[in-house]
């Protein structure tokens, strides 16, 4: 395969903004995009070559829109690895392998390889369904082993008379960690000699909606921190032998150990500020570890990043979406609109992102809460 | 209209590499842009909501393709202004105004109303076809008034006896100045009020082609030149009462003076380097500039930047292109490859732009001309 030019098919299963902001990169390669998704209207639509509407867990229709390409990538994980595995076989190049998306699908799996690999995370126990919840005694977080996304499928159990937990399905039930910070870090593998890992980020999260709500680069702790953060998201990727971009969630705990919570086998919300703050993007990553391309420089190109969502707003009414305070926004210098291209709203469903970068960490994140403030969405319909 | 989201329609005349590269600017603030080009195989035929064939110099085609449109921008000088202004007519905001383009189309008009207007330039005749060439004495450039390009439509006169004129069109015909560097400064000018020049740029040209092969910034000049420069382009632009992006090239002479050599109304490959090296590029500025959004900072966010074009190679073959040297080019910190999605490769067209950044100007120059060596394109059939 020549990795330039429009003879090079790339399709990526999902059509949401993380495919979308990796086209934005493909187009300086010439690369041909090819996007499958569910809904006619994913943000995708109007930026490929090609665009097939489809259901991304259906192993036979992932094979049929697959067969010819030269290499498949994800931007989503809850897709068929049964059709990955088939476009293998037809000789595909398919980034990231369908068995590291089989066991993060399932966060039961990606737990006990924690466990098994020595990876510092919180301790467990898995849960068929509708058991006792009480063996690591309370508090306690509940998690779905599948189908969680953004927060939805998580939920944190006080003591033993709290009803708030799911019922009828198989989960994890972990010890609720004293977080001190929750950080993130993004590595970019292409083989066991190309490895880059950016600088650790901090996310702060929106209670209401546990989502997301401002990430900052650098994250605000100790070297040691960052160098252990860094070497134990970039080991989670060695014991995988991992190919494609990983996005490692750390707690850092209040007795300043370093543990893993989660991983993604994708571009991530932790890493859009890399568009603006550093030498190459997440996005850009992704496209070259799926094209075999050598990678490129994780280095800072500013000194510090915020990136807030921009959700739709509580009270949202479904449908077209209204931005607000975004002119105000772009007048701002350092200030970085990204738009999604979704054409619904609903609550807290992520419409954009804003970056915001500068030379003084301080500065950006107040500019950086200004933008949360003061950029909304919503739809206008009574 | 509102500026935000795929209600509004920008349209944009001409489907080439600068088109190209608004819209990637265009996806991060959900625009719905559409299309117009001769050319079916057009560089952003994948990239729009919509796309139509059809001939930009016809008055009635732009004005079919444009109606219903919020705004309207072109990336090409070659277009029919007359549809334009049928355009303004039914409320179409048409950027840049239609009379500038028409003065610019004609080289002769824009001579004559740098003259009329106290712009320094160099001295010139008008003439209608095949008159005297002698009145300004030898060497002289003669430019046809219509029609060129990157180059074309553009002799030296050595003396009486050369051969190498243009014969039976109308041409301006100017005193050949002394160059000591060809400069250019790209203005944004949405109103009085919102006027943004970028740094002065220092384009190197290949004699082979006339064209453009290496683009600095900043130029290797005084701070008293540089002021100059951006002082006289920005004279340019309010002279005109220009609105949108207006590239002014420029000539320092070896006794100091700075000259106007021409103007183009649009993005310009003397600004492809802003993509990496400004915190705002010339097509995120022409996006804003087009949907009446404030303009950006033009502040560099690297200390320098080179750009070289990526040209069909000289004995190239017409037909698909393939690239070399790519691969070690993504491989290098601080170079960011931008090819253009066209279809067939000829001698000397240009297929795509390198930019090289970083923080030392002689190292990101030394860079570029590498990747002038190493980086090529041409069609492997015999």
């Amino acid at each position: 395969m020549s990795q330039f030019g429009p003879s090079t098919r790339i399709g990526v299963l999902g059509g949401g903004q993380l495919g979308r902001m990796m086209i934005q990169e493909a187009v300086d390669l010439d690369a041909r995009v090819e996007v499958m998704d569910p809904s006619a209207e994913a943000p995708c639509r109007y930026l490929t070559h090609r665009f097939v509407q489809g259901d991304l867990c259906d192993a036979a229709a992932v094979e049929a829109f697959g067969a010819g390409l030269d290499c498949l990538t994800i931007e989503i994980e809850n897709v068929s690895t049964e059709g990955m595995e088939a476009l293998e076989r037809r000789g595909v190049r398919v980034v990231p392998k369908p068995a590291h998306v089989r066991l993060i699908q399932d966060k039961g799996l990606q737990k006990q390889f924690f466990a098994d690999k020595g990876i510092a995370s919180a301790p467990f126990v898995l849960q068929d369904a509708d058991g006792d919840r009480g063996a690591l005694g309370y508090p306690i977080v509940q998690k779905l082993r599948r189908g969680g996304y953004d927060g939805k499928g998580v939920v944190v159990l006080k003591d033993a008379s709290d009803e708030s937990y799911f019922k009828g399905a198989p989960c994890v039930l972990e010890q609720k960690v004293a977080i001190a910070k929750e950080l993130s870090v993004i590595v970019c593998r292409r083989s066991r000699d190309d490895v880059k890992a950016y600088e650790p980020t901090e996310c702060v999260f929106d209670p209401r909606g546990n989502v997301v709500q401002l990430i900052v680069s650098p994250a605000d702790v100790s070297d040691d921190v960052k160098a252990r953060s860094r070497a134990l998201a970039t080991r989670v990727v060695d014991e995988l032998d991992f190919v494609g971009i990983l996005a490692v969630e750390l707690f850092l705990d209040e007795a300043g150990e370093i543990l893993v919570n989660e991983v993604a086998p994708r571009a991530h919300n932790s890493g859009h500020h890399t568009i603006e703050a550093n030498a190459t993007s997440q996005f850009a990553q992704l496209l070259r570890v799926t094209l075999d391309l050598p990678l490129g420089s994780v280095a800072p190109v500013r000194d510090a990043a915020a990136m807030v969502n921009v959700l739709g707003e509580a009270d949202a009414p479904k449908g077209a979406p209204h931005y607000s305070g975004l002119r105000d926004a772009l007048d701002t210098p350092g200030v970085y609109p990204h738009l999604y291209g979704k054409s619904s709203v609903t609550p807290f469903r992520k419409m954009g992102h804003v970056t915001v970068v500068g030379d003084d960490r301080a500065a950006v994140v107040a500019t950086a809460k200004h933008v949360l403030e003061s950029v909304g969405v919503t739809c206008l319909k009574k």
